[in-house]
């Protein structure tokens, strides 16, 4: 029965019929979004929106109930846990964001077509790479989000005020958004050399991110290139092989003609 | 008489003819932009422009006429014939945008020098090799435009009242245009923690296009190598070539040797 | 004479010496722009700038005396004629913007100093290669251009009120500078339709600039990979040498061998 | 002792106890900027603040005693006494800013974590190859700062009135932040041609940093190319080794049998 249901939830067809119901489902949550729709066809896409949730939470239970303690151990169903537990939250009072939440269970999208699939799965692979320059870059925003507060904090209190708002104006700033114009002429009439605490940090910073992108690409690069040279070297193999083969019989040849000189020379010296 | 219509369609001169035609008309068209020239010279410049026209219709038919259905096969041809077909659509009343288009009908430059042909032809071919990552960033887009406009619409309608209006908001976010000081900043100061959404997005679709990026240079990259990696292998293939004669033409010597030796001792056994 | 004015201007002395009165003249024309400089020190200010400017005269006067037409064939000659020319041009009334263009003088620091001279080589040698691509950016932006100017020239006068402006607010938009808030919103106001124009061309320039950028990116690369794959190639060639080698060594040891063997054989058959 | 000192400072313990006062220390400056926590805790902060500022001047000074005059040729030991050199400057008065300074304490990180320590070190190491390029684009700069000062200083005395605030400007263009909208669009309605002066230096700064980046690209591709290529080339040395063994045994048969071969026919000569 298990092996049955493993069998069922693994099949074309189950993924065929998923993916069409999350197609159906994000038109639905995208027509809910307009009153229009809402006024014309309100109950009808609700109740759509309730019957998907209904057979994806079945899904999701048919698919724990098959792979048991495995089911959590993939990520992917993790995402999938997730993403539909998020739907089944009640949305009401202070948590009515929630609801807008619920979209998120089109991302399913990813985890059951393939191609989707794989290229998050290689995004993902490439964050551990970036480790340590993203540990680099959080030290390079805290130690400056520090310096604005306590410089330019009291007087810009919106930009500066907190640490948390110098954190999200650096991020503007990283971002090249109005830094100058916006944010950075007006620091300067208060505070005329303020520019020798933000040019260095937008260099730094992006700097630090074209690193952290030039790591990215020649990673990639690389790995394309180890299959390359994976193949060279076999074809070197398979060349030099042929030249082995053909000496070793040479060899084996000598070595034949030398045990045929040696008989008749003892025969003769008989 | 279908041949020779061909063989002129296609020759070098007609594709010199048809390349000035082409300027020409850029010029015209141009100039017809301007009231100066049209008050100067307004006639002769739509006499003219009618005149190309008239000769690109010429053009298109007697190539349908030479090629037959083959025309329909190439891309190219069906793109000459868009863009002459858009000039001879009626451009009155509700449709007198489609004067405006009239201009497309230059691209056929494109289609005509070779140079210009190939280097469409290349960013073309690039276009296949990203549908994955276009899906997702498609994904991505339509998910955060639902959540944006089921949590800002209300307040913020011009940005995020319907769907189509938090798609657009979302890619001027994405391209960093504004997206602070413009949009990001109004938001939080009535969602004081709409960053949470906002931030996250821009990572996500950064890191997303820097990958759509990396694929492109790795794959046009990795030709290149192939190139290279083509030729490595012909230089080990011919050098072990080299090196394989010399070892059979060794293998023939001793097995002439052998032969040699076995015949005399054959003979000093009798 | 003429022998050793040649080796006198090719000299390394002769070099630092005109380094060194280039970097005094951009002092003293940085100095020239500031108000107080020239208050206090402003006629001899003017004095060494008409100095420099003499001694460069003469120094391109003996160059093109020690060369004489291949003075005029080798294009740094031909940069640093220009840049002394404009200095030496009258600068009053309609031509009161040349003054300006005599700071221009400096660049002769590029084509006097070896490693910019290489970096500048290096750059205007990646442009042939980008022929294609920018003559269909041209295009691009020609079409464009035509329709804007069509479409919201009459609304817009400052942004497309001719085929001029619209070029400079495209490239704007190219840039991604303001493009949203700035231009595309308010041209939606009035023509709610127009992002279907705008959007595909910034995704279209986006991708031929991408492209562009690759371009150069692979070039370089395989220029690079060329040394690699040549010094690979040389090494496969040098092992297999050995090899050979020892073959060869081998194949006459076999013959000499056969030659011995065919002499005792002979005499014993007397 | 002095020995047993340096066990000691270069120990993992040590490394351990310096990292987590460092991370204690920053949290205590984070606090620092909030007025509410001073309010809260300030004297414990404060005192906090001061007993990691006293170790880490122990630590210095005992890192000093151990190494002696070796701790001032490393460049991270100068680092970390600069750091911590800045934290003991009196911030009174005028030099109140230094007390913002104080946070540089928490980039000690980045010379006691090793992955940090790498990251840091591998940008450095990326600096000397920009040298030329970054000098071209300084010439660039201060061309277009003496120019735009001349030209547009009188008109535009806040963003072109001296040379420094034209070296911001232009620095502002070239990130493209607010160009055309803020900067360019503006000194167009006083002088309308300078877009020919604005737009060139928009591309050759462009064109110029895509080149400083394609360089810092193609050099750690190398980087990670020649590693291969040792590979590639070690792997071909091996695989012609085998043969060369096999040829070489081989020519030790032949010549074993040559031997063999002279003697009996000598014999049989007797």
């Amino acid at each position: 029965m298990r092996e049955r249901l493993k069998e069922l939830v693994q099949s074309r067809r189950w993924e065929a019929t998923i993916i069409s119901l999350i197609v159906v489902n994000a038109v639905t949550l995208g027509f809910e979004t307009s009153t229009q729709a809402m006024a014309a066809a309100g109950p009808v896409l609700v109740l759509l929106d309730r019957l998907v949730l209904a057979i994806f939470t079945a899904e999701i239970a048919l698919r724990i109930y098959a792979h048991r303690l495995a089911f959590f151990r993939d990520p992917w169903s993790l995402f999938d846990f997730a993403v539909v537990a998020v739907a089944l939250m009640p949305a009401s009072g202070a948590f009515s964001v929630l609801r807008a939440l619920r979209i998120l269970r089109v991302l399913r999208l990813i985890s059951v077509v393939p191609s989707l699939r794989r290229v998050v799965g290689g995004l993902v692979a490439a964050l551990p790479g970036m480790g340590s320059i993203v540990l680099l870059l959080s030290l390079v925003f805290y130690v400056f989000a520090v310096m604005t507060t306590k410089l330019y904090g009291a007087s810009f209190p919106d930009w500066f005020g907190t640490i948390g708002r110098s954190l999200y104006t650096l991020f503007q700033i990283m971002t090249l958004e109005s830094w100058s114009m916006g944010i950075v002429r007006p620091v300067m009439e208060v505070y005329p050399l303020s520019w020798l605490l933000f040019v260095p940090f937008i260099l730094c910073t992006a700097f630090t991110v074209l690193n952290l992108f030039i790591g990215v690409i020649v990673s990639a690069m690389q790995q394309e290139h180890e299959h390359t040279a994976e193949a060279d070297r076999q074809a070197i193999h398979d060349e030099t092989g042929l030249v082995l083969g053909e000496v070793k019989a040479l060899r084996a040849e000598v070595r034949a003609l030398r045990s045929e000189l040696a008989r008749p020379v003892a025969g003769q010296g008989d």
